[in-house]
């Protein structure tokens, strides 16, 4: 294993610090904690947003700590859920009497510690709600998963319902803006190569040099299939399809998040933009925003996933609201 | 050979494509010519700023057209100069009767290819100047370059000359600002993999499982030594040491640029930074100013690079300004 690190066992702590020092105008860390804080609150109380997972999947979540997206993130170990512990800090440091959103992918660990973490921040008086992700098409049930995964969707969620807090909307108004978010977006990816986890030292799973794996989630469970190698234009059909097959998306503006895995150039994510947006217009979707780059990532994983999302003039207003984190930044 | 294009012919074709549509409101293109423009000109005539080089250095240069940088970038084939008549279509694009500043990487390609262009607009009556970029201290002549090469400094040097040409400074002003910038700016990468270019469809160069290649150039190009595998903390005095080593940079704020090669991880990057930052404030070395992330890249290849430039109040003023481009934006 190649890896820029110094150890498994001090990647997390060692990549926090990297963070904290190198955005020191926008990010606090809890260090005890593993808790990435805003450095500046909101101008006027608002409800407080908190997401995390895993590490490995940068700049999701650490990276959208800022003005119009998260006031915390809980960095797990690597592929690794926070600890209830984690969640419950972050809570209670961003609670400005207004309560406090939950964001969480559907994986069955992150399920269960942010829910612990929810009573217990209850018991404390402090209002919590929660919306859960799981725009993944591909599977049902999978390694780390009851039902669908939580993928791409959640920056994109997370990015809306944190413009949609910034303009003091209440917390039953962003806990429902989230579900609905999460009911008209889908996801969908492929992987070309394996990630390797520190700990592990080995790839995940092996990929020979003619295959793709269609389906793959973000800590490379298996997906639903293995194929032989394509080229752009074909890979762009085997994302979509299944998307289309899933929700229609014709009638509303889309928004569309072309997301690299973490190895794969953008030259070759903005090829597949191309492939995406021409099936997407010859099937009647309108994409009125787009995103390309690498957002939700699996490491060192080569490969791509597209989502997703049927928004509406609402949506794409705070899509467009100003956003300030090291991860997206516009508007500021 | 596992790459998301169409072909290896296509390639830098289908890139322009999905760049143009993916950021419609930024840039437009000049597909016969390659050469990505600006989608809105400047409010007031300005010097055009123009540069390019080979493609699969993303966000490089195409990447970097909008307000705060480039006017124009032209796209070669993969680590293949543009051709004089691809920088000529750019330099009377971009002309708007104040002068074009060509901002080249010394390799031998590009530098004949820009002055041959330069020698014709000047026959055309389009004032050019020219700032040629050799921060790579890693060797003295290489594959492909006579002299140093130009490699990480070449964004930060566009983002600050962009922003003084927005605030209307003359071409021997900027050319001048631009020069002064090479000369107080070096850089230094590693690679853990090689990259693989996808005409020739291999891997540039081997690499075993326990070895990098310290002072790597961006095209793969051999760099000063081959060495065992180390962790982050001594990646880090490797790349370091050399750049004290070349010029001084105390007793001015710096500018570093912690730049991945492509297929590295962000979190690898933040652990990078902390050891990277840990040991220039151990040599006296203030950091101002920094960025960490993918920015001059070299297709998949994993390891990073990093950049220093000694920089002064008028620097830090110009890094703060607004940029609006697709791989680089704030306060707009």
């Amino acid at each position: 294993m190649k890896k820029l690190l110094n150890s498994a066992d001090t990647a997390v702590a060692d990549a926090l610090r990297g963070m904290e020092v190198a955005h020191p105008d926008h990010l606090r860390v809890d260090h005890v904690n593993r808790v990435v804080l805003r450095r500046t609150p909101a101008s006027q109380p608002k409800v407080g947003l908190v997401s995390g997972g895993g590490t490995g999947h940068e700049p999701l979540h650490v990276g959208y700590v800022g003005h119009g997206m998260l006031d915390a993130a809980c960095a797990g170990e690597v592929f690794t859920s926070p600890t209830p512990d984690q969640v419950l800090a972050a809570t209670r440091a961003v609670d400005a009497g207004r309560g406090v959103l939950h964001i969480v992918k559907n994986y069955t660990g992150d399920v269960l510690n942010f829910e612990m973490a929810q009573e217990i921040a209850a018991a404390e008086g402090i209002r919590v709600d929660q919306v859960l992700l799981d725009d993944d098409v591909a599977v049902v049930d999978s390694l780390y998963t009851a039902g669908r995964r939580g993928v791409g969707l959640t920056m994109v969620l997370e990015k809306l319902v944190g413009a949609a807090a910034e303009q003091g909307r209440d917390l039953g108004e962003l806990a429902q803006l989230g579900r609905s978010i999460n009911d008209r977006g889908r996801s969908m990816g492929l992987a070309l190569t394996s990630c390797t986890v520190p700990a592990a030292g080995r790839p995940t799973f092996d990929l020979g040099p003619d295959e793709l794996e269609l389906g793959i989630g973000i800590h490379g469970e298996p997906g639903r299939e293995r194929l032989p190698m394509v080229g752009a234009r074909d890979a762009a059909e085997l994302l979509v399809d299944p998307l289309l097959a899933d929700h229609d998306f014709t009638g509303a503006p889309t928004i569309c998040l072309l997301n690299g895995m973490g190895a794969t150039p953008l030259m070759e994510l903005y090829v597949m933009y191309g492939e995406v947006l021409r099936i997407l217009e010859a099937r009647g979707v309108e994409v009125a925003r787009n995103l390309v780059g690498n957002h939700v990532t699996s490491l060192d994983m080569a490969g791509c996933s597209v989502t997703l999302l049927a928004a509406d003039d609402d949506l794409l207003t705070l899509w467009d609201a100003p956003v300030n984190t090291p991860g997206l930044r516009w508007g500021c």
